[in-house]
């Protein structure tokens, strides 16, 4: 521990009175003369709109109404439920007032990530501070009015969330769930070059995996083709109910981290506002200073070697300028202040006294004036227009969109002399359009892929352009590019969360990822799913681009990987959220697929989700061949074989805006025929979208089953109801005027599919009545 | 880069004819005289080995008869298709020989766990040479028989995965998706204070979020407690198309990262084998030395302070040994040795002939006598018995579980006087049971969270442990132990992945987590649902005690975080994977909750799901205060209420071993009158289990559906379909009969909802008919 001594509230053990259950107010302080880059006005000034921000934080987590304590507190002004966690917004407050700094005095292009959880006070105190809450919600003015209703909305019924969220000005970040601050800073910066992004870790979000890994986006951040990200490591030691590992490690340990990570780290540690402020102030000063000097040198040509970027690790108390003592324990700088550090404001008079005095603490009357409105001095604070972080049009994605430029799938295209002639890699056909696509629009589009985008057959980008490469260059290295067009890291949470903040910031992407395991990132998913769903809702935010994935190296065509490498369960969570922003596609053929993906970069606001098959096939699963011999054999049978590219449209339209309308449905199903559905995930999906259709007790789906077979590489045509043989005996054992009949035919098939398996068990590899068939014709 | 010059095949640029696509084999290396703790004699046999094991892995790759190249190879001894990944596994066999003297030397106690994906060639051939292999497969003899089985089976139809997995002996980590290497590893050592752990890390694999993450998981390991972990990071620099960040970061750098992850890297890199063989051996010496300083240390009382354990970062070729040119193109020490060297070695005369040359670089006929098995000095080479690490009882996790002494639930239960009159935290109850678990099992049983133990109301465990914590302890901390039997970290990664380890070496645990959050490892689930299930198919396996999750601050009870905060989703994930391994529960109120988890940590071999309210309740759903409305109004209305607190039961009986019978479910269900089901998650799931029962069309079901609403914290009541009011409207709407003769009764529930909502609104918590209804009894 280093922090440093100071005038503001010592709570060392020693001046604890923690006899009697005592609450102890803070006492309000005042600025000492501490030297640093800041004037002595300066200083002031910074400070006031520190503690602005923090009366309003504090406000919005207690007070349904007496916002400027115009009368004594009364328990009928306390929220009857306390919420928003307190502990993190100091921090959040400091570092935005010191941004608004740098951005007046360097015209500076910046945007604000908030990673600490709950911390929802602190943007939007900013937020209403810079007059950009008052511009965007009519009923929340920048006078008393508003700033009571700044207060009673939040976390309350009818309100806005405790933490950052779409309704939070400024913010493309949801506070939600913890892990993705980072990624979604650097995918905010990539193609951004005058961008700054001013990002706080919180120490707790730390630990998380996904934090952890991403520090190393900075091997992908270009310095001359993108913005600068500051990473900010909120260091204020405690969790809900624990100290954080990187607060418990010694100071030297912490800077030996971030150094391996790549970041030289500026240490600012305190609380006394005055030198933490100075420190602050310096540290803001050196990182943009360093960063112009790397992103300068670079553009000038450079050297090509990765620089090593600045960051700043800022130790504050948790909960700092709160209450020292409540009844009796340790608050401020301890877990207890974590969340609301009056939990009984309401009904204890203790409390409510002790929440008075803290709220008196920032001194409120010199704040705002007669009309509640900030002051002139705080109001000068603010940057101006588009400056200001809350602002910011990169923010609202949506708002700062570039179309692509799409060239026509039709060139890219295969040709199909006749169906079912013709064999195809399907995704390596859509990889020559997406080598279009990437060509054509140098600036605003980004292809992620954790390591497999020449496994899953879309290399063929890679002759436009290379993967882009910050770190060392190899001898036998090949593709790497300082530029390059496509993101490549062995981490599906750096692909998506990269893409995520890219996408958010208003570009477009893809990502393409091994079927099984884009369930690794099935969390970011229904985050930003929810995103997207709650984002349409906020009536000044703008569609952004869709998040489209290419899911290949699938279920089906994971027999040599085995068990572990198939899963077809994505869909299963992407069809859980909301039918307005979720859409699935399962394109059976090469130019299917290239009509889907160029819908699919048109669209705006979804998730796209796309399955497509890598390997030569005409059609990824057996149905054709089946069919084919039914044609054969059985010609007098009718046979109709339905492809279901849109997976939405088994939905009732009622449902889903994809929905088949019930008449149409019955129309292409019938009402009473037996429907073999030869499905590519688990069957059951099958069933919960089409319970409700007319002929739903004649559906019988036929997917993938979890069976626990590892040691069975290559067994698919056995082990799954989807090889030719079974479909055909499904098809005979359905219709029972072809059971006596076609007796000869189903033993045929069971006698093909023993041979087959035989066969395979012994060369290990398909027999070629498996592998070379091909469809007969028309 | 630092490699070092060395003897065997250079494949600098300089060497390397590259003109007119030649194909090189490897020259056979003579190991240099170099010196080190090893005596030339030690290095010969050491080398002998590595050179069997790496001959019996290429084997596995591309034989599938004439294992001992007694005759020239032709293609018909060549698989058709070759698959497993050649680049990693001489690293593999390196490090497994190198444990393998310490293990012989120390009488350690040790296990490996290889974290590279599709290296198990490497383990198997270990497995093999220590005489384990054949122990537990009889067809897979210790000679030449024995030997061609074993090349056969690999990742073959009918044989075995091309990476780690439960058929594999000794591993108790599959390595199909990449991670968790280190947290199994660590997970491992917790309470088993002999036990050292040999893992190696892939480079790749130290992409991912969850390995970044997972190296400050020795701020939990013990050294008086726990055993060892060595981590090794295999440095080979390639993944299957890219070069790694780490092995493009200067040295210095990657050095600081590992001291900053709180470990002291020992570096061997080079290509010379002499020379590797010589730094491994002295590494793995200084390891041991170190560890074993440490633990006596610890054990010896100690100071307490959290000892920086040694580490090894091994940097050598990719493919280290394989051909060093194939076609005109650099692959020993490249990306292209990733995968197979030699793809065309059935077709290609040169690529079989090189390949051919590339297996007698080994020099088989020193290393097998004429039966096919190793010679004395390789088989005196390995450990005795248990201490092979291919035959460690921990990493047959059932073999070496002790049972869990159980208190009697019945003594934590609640006293209910009557149905529905008390209202109790039912996780708040369990806490006081796994409180007593937790005291009676001190060295055998562990509970994780990210930093929710609390938040859930588990913390009446910490009335009899701390939580573990090995870091510093600063001034305000409360409740840290340096043996606590509680592990909290903010990374559901972790949590998962420690917890893993554990069982899967024998030992009980819990993990409770918010439910939305546990999204965070769907992947990991799906995993190690795969793992139970493949691995009940091994007749050597024993089964492994039960993964036991408890949700809570569930769905339902996060009106207050709001929509990011509620996600019902897992249990769509876990009900994909097989009937044999998955488990689900919602017990509905406090002694359900206790009785359930008696059962769960009795069980073996699943995953148990129970979602558990945290919250004061009488039951967490709004069925009881909906039929006592309707009792009350409508006396002459049948309303039977039905608790289905195993979701499995809903399923038919030929589908899950807790399905029930059909006769049964329509006994309970009916045949024909409306089931209104108030369900707990998504809604379309219900469905999913029931859509074969008789009364299917007559079932509704009501539960989560996603609307984007972050912005109505607390409007819990008016945006489900499960409140009370909806619940009679339901029910009023759905039998005919009932619908004139109770509007009354109907329009009274839409008023009382209406009125709940604004009330709500207005005061910020719930209207007090809701909040302090109770059952009015029988």
């Amino acid at each position: 521990m280093t922090q440093q001594a100071g005038a503001g509230g010592d709570t060392s053990a020693d001046n604890l009175d923690s006899s009697g259950g005592k609450t102890i107010a803070p006492e309000p302080y005042r600025l000492e003369a501490v030297s640093g880059p800041l004037s002595p006005d300066e200083l002031a000034t910074m400070d006031a709109w520190w503690r602005a921000a923090n009366y309003l934080s504090v406000g919005q987590i207690y007070l349904m109404s007496n916002p400027l304590l115009r009368e004594p507190l009364r328990p009928e002004h306390i929220k009857p439920r306390l919420l928003g966690h307190f502990g993190t917004v100091p921090g959040l407050n400091l570092i935005w007032a010191h941004a608004n700094r740098a951005i007046r005095e360097r015209d500076l292009n910046a945007v604000f990530v908030a990673g600490p959880g709950h911390g929802g006070p602190g943007p939007n105190a900013c937020g209403w501070l810079e007059g950009t809450y008052s511009e965007l919600y009519s009923d929340i003015p920048q006078d008393a009015e508003g700033m009571g209703a700044l207060f009673a909305q939040f976390s309350f019924p009818g309100g806005v969330p405790s933490h950052c969220a779409p309704e939070t000005p400024g913010s493309f970040h949801e506070g939600g769930e913890l892990g993705y601050s980072l990624l979604h800073a650097f995918g905010a910066a990539l193609d951004h070059p005058d961008l700054t992004v001013f990002c706080v870790i919180g120490d707790g979000e730390a630990e998380t995996g996904p934090l952890a890994g991403s520090w190393h986006a900075n091997k992908f951040l270009s310095p001359a083709r993108d913005g600068a990200v500051i990473p900010i490591l909120a260091l204020n030691e405690y969790k809900i109910a624990n100290p954080t590992i990187l607060a418990r490690i010694p100071e030297a340990e912490l800077a030996s981290l971030l150094r391996g990570y790549g970041y030289e780290p500026i240490m600012v540690t305190g609380k006394d506002p005055a030198t933490v402020h100075q420190a602050m102030a310096a540290a803001t000063d050196d990182c943009l200073d360093q960063i112009a000097r790397i992103q300068r040198s670079a553009r000038d040509g450079g050297n090509g070697t990765r620089p090593t970027w600045p960051m700043i690790v800022l130790r504050t108390p948790k909960g700092w300028t709160c209450p020292p003592i409540v009844d009796g324990n340790p608050v401020e700088g301890t877990f207890r202040a974590h969340q609301v550090p009056l939990p009984a404001a309401r009904t204890d008079d203790a409390h409510r006294e002790v929440l008075e005095q803290w709220l008196r603490s920032y001194r409120p009357d010199e704040l705002f004036d007669a009309t509640g409105r900030p002051v002139p001095v705080l109001r000068e604070q603010a940057p101006v227009g588009d400056r200001r972080m809350s602002a910011n049009p990169v923010t609202n994605g949506g708002s700062a969109i570039r179309d692509l430029r799409l060239p026509d799938w039709r060139d890219c295209g295969v040709e199909v002399p006749a169906p079912g002639q013709v064999k195809h890699e399907a995704t390596r056909v859509l990889g020559g359009w997406l080598r279009e696509v990437t060509r054509d629009n140098p600036d605003n589009f980004l292809t992620f892929a954790p390591d497999e985008l020449a496994s899953n057959r879309l290399q063929d980008i890679l002759e436009v352009t290379g993967r882009d490469w910050q770190a060392e260059i190899g001898e036998f290295d090949v593709d790497l590019d300082r530029g390059g067009r496509v993101i490549e890291v062995l981490s599906e949470h750096m692909c998506q969360g990269l893409l995520e903040g890219y996408l958010l910031t208003g570009r477009h992407g893809v990502f393409t990822c091994y079927e099984a395991f884009i369930h690794i990132v099935d969390a970011m998913f229904n985050q930003h799913a929810k995103w997207l769903d709650a984002s349409a809702k906020v009536s000044w935010r703008r569609p952004i681009p869709s998040l489209n994935y290419l899911l290949s190296s699938h279920v089906w065509r994971q027999d040599h990987n085995g068990f572990t490498h198939q899963d077809p369960g994505f869909l299963d969570v992407v069809l859980n959220k909301s039918p307005e922003v979720v859409r699935v596609y399962l394109p059976p053929d090469a130019n299917t697929l290239l009509s889907t993906y160029d819908h699919c970069l048109r669209s705006r606001h979804y998730v796209n989700v796309v399955v497509a098959g890598k390997q030569p096939q005409e059609s990824w699963l057996s149905v054709p061949d089946a069919a084919a011999i039914l044609r054969d054999r059985l010609p007098e049978l009718k046979v109709r074989v339905v492809n279901v590219v849109d997976l939405m449209r088994l939905l009732p339209d009622t449902e889903h805006p994809h929905g088949l309308p019930d008449s149409e449905f019955d129309t292409l199903f019938t009402r009473d025929r037996p429907v073999i559905f030869a499905f590519h995930g688990y069957p059951w999906l099958v069933h919960r979208l089409t319970y409700r259709r007319t002929n739903h007790s004649e559906l019988h789906v036929r997917g993938y089953k979890e069976k626990g077979t590892t040691t069975t590489p290559f067994d698919m045509v056995m082990l799954n109801d989807l090889d030719r043989y079974h479909l055909v005996m499904d098809v005979i054992d359905r219709v029972p005027t072809l059971r006596e009949r076609a007796a000869g035919l189903r033993q045929e098939m069971v006698d093909a599919r023993w041979t087959a398996r035989l066969w395979t068990r012994e060369h290990g590899a398909d027999i070629p009545a498996v592998a070379d068939w091909s469809w007969p014709g028309d």
